[in-house]
């Protein structure tokens, strides 16, 4: 056991918006005690909550995402990103108030931001805050993709196979393999890392947006075989859900 | 510690059908206050369900199977194969809105696709989608058998037993063992495995058919001993059922 | 890392009757709201289960146990034991459908069948399935002995601890120490080892019976420094309880 | 890996009364719903219970403690102590029929017995039930100490830090170690140790009884850093809690 | 396996308040169904209940802090510091038996004493409790910060990473490296370290506040790569909030 002082170099971040990631389950049996005209005045108001999503978005500040969830584990996801955890805060009270809430369970959510490290070299040497393209990394707009997948992780501290004690060096090589294999999938995947180190149980979330279901498979799996996840990650649940376009919630929601 | 990259070759898969499957334990006391015309309605719905889904496989564009579950895990679970996520999602929400669900109690899903790797050889180099032998694995029809067994499952990434670290003739030998014991069982026990990387909280399912049901412990128990589960086999719950033909559901539902 | 083929000898296994452990916590706020005349019913069919149960019993097409359980885990429990996994599942059902199961909320099961393993010989290499020492063993009347205790286990794999990467050889001499502990308690602790590998989330169920309900923590507790237990155990959650004779159930239902 | 057998000694155990740890949590806005009168009775019949329990004390044939517990996991506990497993079946259930009980939601219970181990000789080498110190500790009677801490134990079997496998003299060295802390703390902290192997899901119950609750602390802490408990010891949670005298009781359930 | 007696020197603490962390969801559903007076009266009890804390902070006998919580883990949390464990067990009592409190839901809860180690040496030698600058830090006033995150965390006993076995010297020199982070944060961020050992289920609480809440990530996540963390740290579940100021409590719980 040496007595010397150990600190590895941290990485360093760049932060950008705030994130909530909630699932909810729907009571299905207590929705359709509902009268019809109960059930459309529910929709009719989380139709507004979506409108004001939306305008937000359209105004650059802050983006938001609604899927359906395959399985058992939720019904229905939303995504938001916001500049405040105060936004966040009041997003989720707000829906937590609607009447819509009063018939859903919360099954699952995720605290983070979004977050771009610095193994990646990111540019010019200037202010990456003012970077357009680091910008829009870290202030994206959420693709309406058919297809959503979720999952947080950390990075393994575990006997030999323990992330932070390894050097910077080492680290920023394994990140470079390791990202060598999402460019592969450039154009099919859409990757949203956020940092959620002091804000929720795991380290990051990664939320994918893609058009084929598929690639989420393929693209996870051939990252495990390479040594940062092999080695380093270890994952929670994982959620995969259907884009809930607006104009098809009133249908997802019919009885 | 190498600070070379270190990317092992990932296997990789031929992908078919998607594939939910959903326990449901029955809420009897509540079933019990309805009228004995309404559980008629319910088990009518129900029976209207199975249909479809009963067509959609004479049809060829998916296939299901239904069974009672021994013990407290839960009282049934369907097996629902489909070309798309969508269809799976569809196919749980027009459940969940059916009157019997309102008597259900989710108790377990897993979200996963039928699954072929490349550590056994398929073949002559054409196209595996279009080879007949391939596609009736990736398509399946489930067999009516009388037992059905379930469980998830993931390859170990712990200390020296670490099977992503492995090289790909590595983990193609210990397969080929693994293969060698599932075959012995050839005629007695119908294997499906299902991937759900991505997908779901294990890196696989195992749904297995027999009509004996003891083989489902001699075959799982034989392959413990295989280096395979030996050393690389994490296990999730393992699920035991009988089929619950659709003419015996009024009588499993009777009280 | 050895590229050879390395597959263990399996154990094989001798499989009787097949097992159902069904624990039960009371809703005592519920019962209490039942007329007298109502619990009276309730009492009433569930003595008729106790009687089928009974009958089965007397013409040797398996066996059963009741016991209250102390602590909170649950009230009360039985045991199935039972040719069949169909036979399993609908004494389960019958027991569903009735009216004291309304106030009882499931605490806990198991799956599992009747197993003798072949690391201790059993004899003279005639059919074992017809030797009538074995097949009291495998198909045994269960004692009406004032305690139970209840415990599923694996054998773990895990790092230098791995009994399934153990010789034949090594794992038999380990299991015939284990053996001779277990001899000495013969006459006070009778055994039956239930295998539940591919049935249920453990790989073995032991249930003991014993007057002395201490001989249940010197057995468990001698053996653990045996090192089978000590170096391959992994335990569940254990589960002791009381004897509930039949003309016992009324008083011990009385509110 | 060794072929010959090795089985360690096992430590023996003096065994003395049953114990019964009972952990509530109180459904208070279910409590409040009753009429006063109500909630006289049912603290009149709770009384009559705390009566029962204190009459088997003075006979010397129990002893019990009843404490508030701060934080949520729990409102109140009960800790029975009896001569047969059957007597705290008999508290429990008669518990579980009280009015009160339809207003508390059990959270925990722990099922054990007092136990002296044979690391530390206990004298003279006569029949050790006969001495009478070792009866004191056998048969405690349950001080009425401000503050009482309670937590589930085992003996750590992992890799290099297995407990089992140390032989009886390396065990015998390091309880010795143990206890001389323990020892410090006399006067200040009375600990009662329940042995609940083959009865509950750790292997050791420990109670500590003190009149200033930051005694625990110290106690637990300061043992920490021994090796019995650096290397060996797995913990399960922890509870700590006030003394409920029984004429506060009405005051504690005053709404 | 040295046989020689082992027993490190246990860190000495300085022990000030205790303290209780309380975490509650809302009921939203059933919060609405009151009527606007009811609701108004709930709210004026609880101001009622925020007053008393206000007094007891001003006359210096405790602090507390009230913070919601993002994301589905709780809606508010609140935190509370008294000279004695009765003091925190009448507090949350008496939040229990509130109205409010009939439409949360406990979530989450933490019991603990404001802590401080002898790792970092605190002065001139003389009695540290009458030290001001210490008695500042053992009986804080907790700041009005517009964030707030709460963890629990364990040192770790694991294999070749075992805090309780390395020397005072060894802990002493990794805690002044950790503790030269902390201090960079000085200004910004406001650590509460409370010992929990022998109180509830990890070993200490850490309470962070900050007026800008992304220095908890980057205070935590810069920490993690220290020796201390990477290798000794165990962290329980994050969670994070915005200030709740008393005025803000109406619009909060208005529906």
């Amino acid at each position: 056991m040496s007595e010397e002082l150990r600190t590895n170099e941290a990485a360093e971040t760049l932060d950008g918006w705030y994130c909530l990631h909630d699932f909810r389950s729907i009571d299905w049996s207590a929705w359709k005690t509902l009268s019809s005209d109960e059930r459309q005045e529910a929709i009719h108001e989380f139709h507004g909550l979506l409108q004001k999503w939306t305008a937000a978005e359209k105004a650059e500040k802050g983006s938001h995402a609604l899927y359906t969830i395959i399985g058992q584990k939720a019904d229905f996801m939303f995504m938001i990103l916001r500049p405040t955890m105060e936004e966040l805060n009041e997003i989720e009270t707000e829906f937590n108030k609607t009447k819509l809430a009063e018939f859903t369970i919360p099954s699952y959510s995720y605290v983070s931001v979004v977050e771009l490290s610095n193994y990646i070299p990111s540019g010019d040497g200037g202010d990456p805050y003012q970077n357009p393209q680091v910008r829009a990394r870290l202030y994206p707009i959420l693709p309406k993709a058919k297809h959503v997948c979720f999952y947080p992780m950390d990075k393994r501290r575990q006997g030999n196979d323990n992330w932070y004690m390894l050097s910077m060096d080492e680290r920023r090589n394994l990140m470079r393999s390791h990202g060598m294999i999402g460019r592969k999938y450039a154009g099919k995947v859409k990757q949203i890392i956020t940092g959620s180190v002091g804000f929720d149980d795991y380290e990051w979330g990664v939320t994918l947006f893609a058009d084929d279901v598929l690639q989420f498979k393929k693209l996870v799996y051939e990252m495990r075989f390479d040594e940062v996840s092999a080695r380093y990650g270890e994952f929670g649940s994982f959620f995969v859900g259907n884009l809930l376009e607006p104009n098809k919630v009133a249908a997802f929601l019919q009885v």
